[in-house]
C-alpha cells in the first residue's frame, strides 16, 4: 500500500488528535558496533526529554517500572503517589524505535530480509531476531515508565502486520488506536514479519513511522539519531555541510532549500544496516512531509532534540537550531 | 463468548492440526513466593521435554536464541549447523504461559483486575504488570529456542484481545494461525488487557488455553503445575488423595470418576493469585473436556509430565502415571 492510497483512506481507527511520532534511532539508543549493547545514558535523557515533551514538565509522575530492583525483594510501588490526577495527563504520543545493535546482527547472519522462511537458517533467524528486537523493545518501554511515561509495547509482528515488498500490506491500527484512546503510550519497533511474497521481511521502523503518519496526522514527526541531522556527505568527513532544510514536492521529490549548495549531495548507508540507511530515512520523511506533517531530523539527547519534541519548532525554525527539518514545498 | 457458541462457529483460521496446547503453569515455572524470580531448573527441563514431544528425539536442532552470551562479543550462531532441514519438523504446539511471581503482585497492588483504568493508580498497575509478563514472555521465548524450538511470543494485549467480565470477547486468532501454518511455536501468556465494561482486566493464561482449544481443536491440553494433580484437598496436607480422573458431563458439570470418593471434594485458591486458583483451572479444563478434547494435570519436569507432552496417554493411561485427566463423559 503506498501513502498515496492511504491518503484518501477513510477508516483511520484515531479519535484522538496525534502530537507527535517520534523515532529513537537504533545509532542513538544504542552502542552500534557492540552488539546488543544499550546506551543507557542516551536512552535515560531521550526518556526524560520525553517526559518533558509530554507531561507538565514541573512535576515527575511516580515510575510505572515496579521490577524488582537489584537486592531488594519487594517491588517499587508507592500507592500514595499516585493520588494526584493533575500529573497524569500525558500528550499523545506514538514512540517507534529502531534495532540499533540488537536484532540487526542476527537478520543479516540469517538473511531474514530476504525471506525464503522455508529454509531452517532463516527460520531460526527469524526467531533469534525477534528475541532480540523484543529485549530492546522490553527495555525502552521500562526506560519510558521509570520516567511516569505510561509506555506499552506493541509488536508489529503480534500486532498481525505484514509485508509486500517491504512495504505494510496489512497493518491494522486499531490495537495502537485503542492504546492511544486509553491514556497509553504505544512503543512500536522495527520487527521480523511475514512478508506475502518472500515469506519474511524486515519491517524497519522508518517505514513503521509513514504507515502511523499517514493515518494517524499527528502534527509532527522527529526522529532523534546519533547525529545532527542529515549532512551532504558522511558527516565524519571534515567539509560535510548539515541539511537545515529539505522541501519535498507533491510527487514526492525532495531539494535542499537551506544552505544553497553548489553539488547534488551524497548519501551513504551503513554496511550492516539491513533496512537501509540514511536514503531510505529521507525518502520516508520525504513521504510523512508530502502529507503537510513536518518531519525534524535532529539529535538525541541535545537542547535541540527537546525543543523539536515540545513542538517549539512548528512556528518558526530559530537560527540556532541544528538539525533538519523536511516539510512539503506548498 | 461462551464455549457453547464458539462450538459451532466456523470461523476457525487454523488449517494446520494442532498436536498439543500446553499450558506452563506460573507456579511450576517460577518460584512463587519470590517476586520476579524464574524457576530456570524447571524451566530447562520444561523445554528439554517440549523439544522431545515435538521434534524427533535423537536429534538436538541448533539453538535460535542468538543473543549475546555473557562474556562474548559475537551472536552464538553457527550457520554451517543449519544445513540438515530434516531435523526441522517441528509437531504443531501451542504454548500458554501463567505469571506465577511475574505480574501478580503489580496486578494486586494496582487492582488491574478490578478495572477502573482512568485511575492513576490502575493505569500504573497496567504498565508495570505488561513490563513484568513480557519479561517472564521473553525468558521463555529463549528458553525454549536454546532447545532449537522455533518459538514466537504473542501478546494477547498486542494481538488487540480484550474481554467483557473476565471472558475474551475479542481474540481474533489470525495471528497465531499464521504463525503456526510457517511452522512456528506461538508463546502466549496470561496478560494485563482491556475490557469492554470495566475498562481494563487480566486475561488468565487458562482463559487463553479454553479460546485457543475452542477453535484450534487440538489432539489434547496439558497443563503443568508444580503439583503431581488435582487433588480433593490441598496436597501440603497428609491424606490429600489425587484425583485421577475426573469426567465432565454434557453441561459442563464434573464429577471424579477415579478414585471412587466417600466425600464431596474441597478446593484452594491461593490468596495472591488474581486469576483464580485450581477451581478455575478445573472449571475451564471441564470446558475443554467437554468439546472432546482430553486434558492431562500433571506435574512440571517429571516423567509423568513428558508422557502426557508426548500424547503416550492418548490410548490408554498406565497405572503407574500419576496425574489427573479431566475427559468427557461421553
Amino acid at each position: 500500500m503506498d501513502l498515496e492510497s492511504q491518503q484518501s483512506l477513510p477508516h483511520s481507527p484515531f479519535t484522538h488528535p496525534i502530537q507527535c511520532i517520534v523515532k529513537l534511532g537504533g545509532a542513538a539508543i544504542t552502542c552500534k558496533n557492540e552488539l546488543e549493547m544499550i546506551n543507557h545514558h542516551i536512552l535515560r535523557e531521550v526518556s526524560q526529554q520525553l517526559r518533558h515533551a509530554m507531561i507538565s514538565p514541573s512535576h515527575k509522575p511516580p515510575g510505572m517500572d515496579w521490577s524488582k530492583r537489584h537486592g531488594e525483594s519487594e517491588i517499587c510501588c508507592n500507592p500514595d503517589e499516585f493520588r494526584d490526577d493533575s500529573i497524569f495527563h500525558c500528550t499523545p504520543f506514538i514512540v517507534v524505535h529502531g534495532a540499533g545493535s540488537f536484532g540487526h546482527f542476527q537478520a543479516s547472519k540469517s538473511g531474514v530480509h530476504k525471506g525464503q522462511l522455508d529454509k531452517p537458517i532463516v527460520k531460526g533467524g527469524f526467531v533469534a531476531t525477534r528475541i532480540s528486537v523484543t529485549t530492546l523493545n522490553l527495555e525502552i518501554v521500562r526506560a519510558l515508565a521509570r520516567e511516569g511515561i505510561p509506555s506499552i509495547g506493541m509488536s508489529p509482528f503480534s500486532c498481525g502486520w505484514f509485508t509486500k515488498e517491504k512495504h505494510i500490506s496489512s497493518g491494522d491500527l486499531s490495537s495502537v488506536a485503542k492504546a492511544i484512546d486509553s491514556g497509553f503510550t504505544p512503543v512500536l519497533h522495527g520487527d521480523a514479519v511475514f512478508d506475502e511474497i518472500q515469506g519474511c521481511s524486515i519491517l524497519s521502523g522508518d517505514v513503521i513511522i509513514s504507515h502511523l503518519a499517514a493515518y494517524s496526522k499527528p502534527k509532527y514527526v522527529v526522529f532523534l539519531t546519533d547525529v545532527y541531522g542529515v549532512y551532504d556527505r558522511p558527516p565524519t568527513e571534515p567539509d560535510a555541510i548539515l541539511l537545515k532544510e529539505i522541501a519535498v514536492g507533491e510527487d514526492g521529490s525532495w531539494s535542499v532549500v537551506n544552505p544553497k549548495l553548489q553539488n547534488s549531495i551524497e548519501l551513504t548507508v551503513a554496511a550492516h544496516d539491513t533496512t537501509g540507511g540514511m536514503e531510505t530515512k529521507i525518502s520516508e520523511a520525504a513521504m510523512i512531509a508530502k502529507l503537510g506533517i513536518d518531519v525534524y531530523i535532529v539529535k538525541a539527547a541535545t537542547s535541540h532534540s527537546l525543543r523539536a519534541l515540545s513542538g517549539d519548532l512548528r512556528s518558526s525554525i530559530p537560527d540556532d537550531w541544528l538539525g533538519t527539518v523536511v516539510r512539503s514545498s506548498r
